[in-house]
């Protein structure tokens, strides 16, 4: 199975879904729903949206039936790139070769397209629940709010902006709440509206956190020459940053070893996290 | 019944049930923590928490079982008016005699702040979910995203903020979806955790929606002198803005005349909502 093929073959029911889950740029406020979109299309690889799909094959659910979670954790992670790039945080004027949010638009817009990004991830994982997945849908509005909020993605960026990262454990603090309790709860999320057992989705969310710390520390890699910020590259080595990597990939994937031959998309796509690029 | 009395009865549980959803201040990231309750202790009257206890009632639910909804509506509205105060938007440096979040903390801790309650309303209102009110959850965060996202809160504050209130219905759709919205969602999550019909739903939402922006046009009353922003007061004068926020909640309070007396709590904060300080 390769990792670019299956991202590929998701890409257009993704890429759907989010159109579906967004309000149109032609409808007012315009300004407000061109934002929004900005960053979303054209968009990157997808890459979460893959693992909540995946994560639903692993466990032999339908994959169509979890797009409410693949598109609810990309909607997540944009809102957090629109924030991020934000003037009081990273101040970054371009993304993907194209200008951010508040650059194309304006602060208080960028502000605003995030918050309805962020509301709008909650609207789109319970969009449709029948009384059958209304269970499984509350658990999931219940772990992408824990991956998100102060535990999560938010706590991990204060403590990114805050800077002292003078152990490889206060690095990974940030690694796993920044960057892993997002792709944790895409495969997470994914997994549990195909119907895993909460046994499947212990070591699926464990499997997740693992690569998603590696992910992060593959970033660390590529951007070895940039000197500041939150990086295990700088307190521990290239080299035994590159061993951890490993490691954690390896941990995820014993984890989920017992899943079988219907994981094979999950474990590419995890290999790939990691291994991209390097 | 007396709208004061029931706000004061609702304050204690209100404000226990918010601390127990909020992280502790004492745990890192501390300053996160506090950042986020710095709005919410000590916080305002509890409006929208009482209005979603008292529609569990008027349905004849048990008021305690709402809790969630009361948590929710009320970390939204405080998420929106850490976000509406920042420099980019209203730039405001107090608000209820105290600096606001911005000038306590400083601006990527309110915006990060902001995104973490909003983040939290939604865990909240699934905390605790069983399989018997699972269906009621996944429902009411498809409601409480509706108000609060791009089709409500966060679109009526970007028409706001681009001005031009030219006509009375241009000035009262921005009072619905920036505060009605959530005032509506208030009270119909509140009446849906607590069993409500559909058709119950229906006109306590219309009720809600029509208090709502009478509740604002009070506002414009209130802040006659000003002589900006979106105020019905300025498009069609005091005595007009007064007439049609009596006639709008004489609408509300018609619509829920048959609900009898069990919404008498409810009935009496629809009218405190329009007829404070006036």
């Amino acid at each position: 199975m390769d990792a670019q093929e299956y991202l590929a073959a998701c890409l257009p029911r993704v890429d759907h879904a989010l159109d579906e889950a967004l309000p149109s740029a032609s409808e007012p406020p315009a300004r407000l729903h061109a934002a929004m979109r900005h960053l979303i299309f054209p968009g990157g690889k997808r890459l979460r949206p893959a693992l909540a799909l995946a994560a639903a094959e692993a466990v032999g659910g339908d994959a169509d039936a979890v797009l409410p979670a693949a598109v609810a954790v990309e909607l997540v992670h944009v809102y957090s790139l629109v924030h991020d790039d934000l003037p009081c945080m990273d101040d970054d004027v371009e993304r993907r070769g194209r200008p951010t949010v508040h650059v194309a638009f304006d602060e208080a817009t960028a502000v605003l397209a995030g918050d309805a990004l962020l509301t709008a991830a909650f609207g789109a994982l319970v969009a449709g629940a029948t009384e059958r997945d209304a269970a499984a849908r509350a658990l999931a509005v219940r772990d992408l709010a824990h991956a998100a909020g102060a535990a999560g993605l938010v706590g991990g960026q204060i403590d990114d902006l805050a800077g002292a990262f003078d152990s490889a454990a206060a690095v990974e603090s940030v690694h796993t709440r920044k960057s892993a309790a997002l792709i944790a709860a895409a495969i997470s999320t994914g997994a549990r509206l195909a119907g895993a057992s909460e046994a499947q989705l212990a070591v699926l969310h464990a499997a997740g956190i693992a690569t998603g710390i590696a992910f992060q520390i593959t970033d660390d890699l590529l951007d070895a020459d940039e000197d500041e910020g939150c990086s295990l590259v700088r307190v521990i080595g290239e080299a035994a940053a590159r061993e951890r990597a490993q490691a954690l990939l390896d941990s995820a994937l014993e984890q989920i070893a017992d899943l079988g031959a219907r994981a094979e998309p999950l474990r590419a796509l995890l290999r790939y996290a990691v291994q991209r690029k390097l």
